[in-house]
């Protein structure tokens, strides 16, 4: 006891490391010494730990240049729409969340998978009748991030294989690599509104391939899937008997030229599972608010899949109950205007931005259809200084303090990432700083002269 | 092309199994069919899925007897201090959380560690000389249950061994079962205030043991140890160089009579990753507001532990940002009043409680001195109609509609744990209850005439 206590009193003057056994009361000669286990402090982070793994942090981490002094800093590279306070909530959301602490109602645990008439209201918003849904398909889960995680957790086991879009969101990567799951990577093209080379999927599919993952629309390149063409990924997956989980985070937020399908309105047996939540559409990604439906009218994932969906669910025991109180509020009383002026200036910016970037040579944007980016090709022979993407974005930062993720960050070199919510003014001038960037670094390539004629 | 039209326009009247490979333009003989896959439906979750086991689910879903009719149901069965109505939390917490969502400055992403302002004002809130804090020490969590999982991922590797007390929270078993890792239980001993036997817990560290769980205050016991004996487990985890995770989410929750002291002040050199949130103390368990505080003062965790934090932290992208907005004005507006009554209130239910269940036969109440629980031993030879808690505490919700979770979830058999929550009348009530019912199903056993002619 006295030996204990002069031990704890030492302030630290002890040595960390006790390399001799301290010999109390016979203590050592405990079982624990017996089992040899050497005393020594030996503390080191799990191979999970180690095998997580953000790239766009390791990328952007590793980017040490310094913006130029002269130029404010015009950041298009955070995939979040309040950060210029231009792209506010709409006020029933905020009044939803104030009713709810005002209702004392929502203080306490709610079931791990979310409170029943939380998930009924997530019901019978996205219930249609191609793809009916009660609230037993429904999952309340810490933000799309958590329901992606639940979903690959639930299907896939270390050593087995998940097929991710290349270019993509890194997310798939990083929760599927600290799990010990490999990513295959499936293409899409550019040339062709980066719709999947279904080919090259379909060749990746193995007996190890646990699950598809179809992000649409698109981070990050702000495309939209037309019908026809789901309806061939759908085909796929059937004739493979591989299950998809479908990123719909940015559902419904496509331009008014094009349509919006969710993908299990489209099959009656292919089984889905829909990660997303009220991060984008509400503009509140802070608040991790997001969901998993589950769509499975053959019975082909069954009580297992549902039942292992709510057992990891009780690992951490779900979202802000808050939140989930002010659901139904914010479901039902957000107006239309606030979707449409949303999706209006997405829209009008992203004109902006492809005009003035597709006029720059050297530089291919692809035009988006929906979500909160623009994909831009660089064709790296035009501007040699610049090993890569990353040293583009690098130099551009340098010279005219404008940030855009290289998209090495989404596995895709020789692109860069344009986030298109910052407001219209900062948007033009980020992108004739662009333009002043390009004109000073491109390069004629033999065999071109009248392109550099223009 | 057509040949997937007529397939996805079937109307689900093709069979969800596809047993021969549909040819479409050659592409049967894709390398994906090459890999020999079988294309037939089957989905499995996964080991992880299959191994997340919550005791207290499985224990209390499987009790199928019905309260009595006659008797409204009373539970005392569940920890948490809302349902009643009667513990609300403080009106400042809540106009903190109207004030945040006011700001508006709470709707993006935040780090996935939290803000760092956030964890600011929790460094400088549990910050003392003994245990100094920076904002750097400390990661915000979606709830403990997050904080525990982020700990027990960063220290152990599957494989490796994690010590838990007996009893316990089930929460520990569940999280380290789904990861892998194997729970060795050291032993609480109810004659001793719930102490731990030291010389038991000591003999199970082993080469392979990852880290100790001490939970204090603690559930289900209510106990709070004494600084002697915190410093008696430091001084089996300096000698064994075992990292600490201090569950202290009832921290400050002790009664009057007796002092809490966090771990990490009595210790130099052990280092522990204390896990707390507000759940309990402010009374919102449902808003998922947790935090790991790291204590390693000479460095033994260093760097790469906490690098492993922060990147397991990336997964889910941490808690709400309205409740970390809201932290300042919790943490610094929320009056001393507030806690002051929450601990009379329960001091004095758990008085009332140990009280009339000490002067019922065969039963063997342990007085709590923190918390919000109360154990109640059970001597089962007085009662030989129950083959154990289980049967005891289903058969008491049958007779007299008093809930009580049987402490085989806690992995203390023949104990069963008393919430002290609930209002006084009701407390009262529940425990002339259990009189009757134990009154009516006391046997005397041989030698304990005297006892039973009290």
């Amino acid at each position: 006891m006295d030996s204990y206590t002069i031990q704890m009193s030492s302030n630290g003057s002890l040595p960390p490391v006790l390399d001799v056994p301290v010999n109390i009361g016979g203590r050592s000669s405990l079982p624990g010494k017996m089992k040899g286990r050497k005393p020594r402090w030996s503390v080191r982070p799990s191979d999970m730990a180690n095998q997580t793994f953000n790239p766009i942090r390791a990328i952007v981490d590793s980017m040490k240049v310094k913006p130029n002094p002269n130029k404010t800093m015009i950041s298009l590279s955070i995939g979040d729409p309040t950060v210029f306070g231009n792209l506010p909530t709409d006020a029933e959301v905020t009044q939803a969340m104030k009713d709810a602490l005002d209702s004392g109602k929502y203080n306490g645990y709610a079931p791990s998978i979310g409170y029943l008439s939380s998930r009924e209201e997530i019901a019978s918003y996205y219930h249609c009748p191609e793809a009916p849904l009660e609230a037993k398909d429904v999952i309340l889960t810490s933000g799309c991030s958590q329901a992606i995680e639940l979903c690959l957790a639930v299907l896939a086991n270390p050593g087995q294989n998940i097929l991710v879009p290349r270019p993509g969101f890194s997310l798939y990567r990083t929760l599927a690599e600290s799990m010990g799951i490999e990513v295959k990577l499936y293409n899409l093209l550019p040339e062709q509104s980066w719709e999947i080379d279904l080919k090259q999927l379909e060749s990746l599919i193995d007996e190890k391939t646990a699950c598809l993952i179809v992000n649409n629309p698109s981070n990050p390149c702000g495309s939209v899937f037309r019908k026809s063409h789901l309806q061939k990924i759908l085909e796929v997956a059937a004739r493979q008997c591989v299950p998809i989980l479908a990123d719909e985070i940015y559902g419904d937020m496509v331009f008014s030229d094009c349509k919006y399908e969710p993908l299990a309105t489209l099959s009656t047996h292919v089984p889905i599972l829909s990660c997303g939540g009220l991060a984008k559409r509400w503009l509140v990604p802070g608040w991790r608010m997001g969901w998993i439906l589950i769509h499975d009218r053959r019975d082909i994932l069954g009580n297992e899949i549902r039942d292992g969906l709510v057992k990891l669910s009780q690992r951490i025991l779900g979202p802000c109950t808050i939140v989930q109180g002010a659901l139904k509020s914010i479901l039902r009383r957000t107006p239309q205007e606030f979707y449409h002026n949303t999706l209006s200036f997405l829209k009008s910016n992203a004109d902006l931005c492809y005009a003035a970037l597709a006029a720059i040579p050297g530089l291919q944007p692809v035009r988006p259809s929906g979500a909160m980016y623009l994909m831009v090709g660089i064709e790296m022979h035009h501007f040699p200084e610049f090993e890569n993407d990353v040293e583009f974005t690098e130099q551009l930062v340098a010279e005219q303090s404008v940030h855009c993720l290289p998209a090495t960050c989404f596995e895709y070199p020789n692109f860069f990432r344009v986030v298109i919510t910052v407001p219209e003014v900062m948007m033009l001038e980020a992108c004739s700083r662009i333009q002043e960037f390009c004109e000073q670094h491109y390069h004629c390539t033999d065999g071109n002269q009248e392109e550099c004629d223009k």
